[in-house]
């Protein structure tokens, strides 16, 4: 048996823009998966290796590119409130999946990603030494 | 007249990887472009606003993940040397700009993609001030 040779990935990122700022990304896509899951911005950031910081940047940029906001924030509540993907935020994430999808789907039915990947190594060879 | 709000954005980036080096990009497609216009690979660095070091190590990296060279230098003339992109270059990079086609005429084609239109905003919020 011959080793089985390291599948060849094709990473598609879809960013949509809302004047200079990115009001949907591969990232913010996670990061709503996330506060749906863990029903908090930080416990969100913190499972997905994110500073708090970063967390709440993402959320308030999502916030104010789309007409309603994305995520909401819960006072009160026995662990000091919580967050949640409000229902715009849930259909703007399956509406940009379905994207990302189509995306992926027509790319990989191309005549051009067959020939891609045969013309691809399986591994790239050495770096040269710096002079 | 009414002023016309700041056309809304997608942005599509295709990455094709070789083990964990991308070996075509958007920035690595443009590269290919500049150095058949320039005939140099320094000056296509230099037309797209790189350092010779990066321009260079892109070429690198290139080379080393496709069965063949996509970029070959040229020993002598009156400019000691120069580069052009190899016959696999200009294949590999015509098929990476159809999968770039593809992709984007898929997702642009999804009826997703006016939903999230109608739901953005035509800019941004004004960002919070720290408190």
């Amino acid at each position: 048996m011959s080793a089985t040779p390291p599948p060849i990935k094709i990473k598609i990122k879809i960013q949509l823009y809302c004047g200079d700022e990115i009001a949907m990304g591969p990232g913010k896509a996670d990061l709503l998966d996330a506060i749906a899951d863990h029903g908090s911005i930080s416990a969100a950031g913190r499972a997905l290796g994110m500073s708090y910081r970063r967390t709440w940047m993402l959320v308030d940029v999502m916030n104010r590119c789309w007409n309603e906001p994305l995520v909401e924030t819960l006072a009160g509540g026995s662990h000091g409130g919580g967050a949640r993907v409000t229902a715009a935020g849930q259909e703007i994430l399956a509406q940009y999946r379905a994207l990302q999808d189509a995306a992926c789907g027509a790319a990989g039915g191309t005549a051009s990603w067959p020939a891609l990947k045969l013309a691809l190594r399986d591994e790239p060879l050495a770096a040269q030494k710096a002079g």
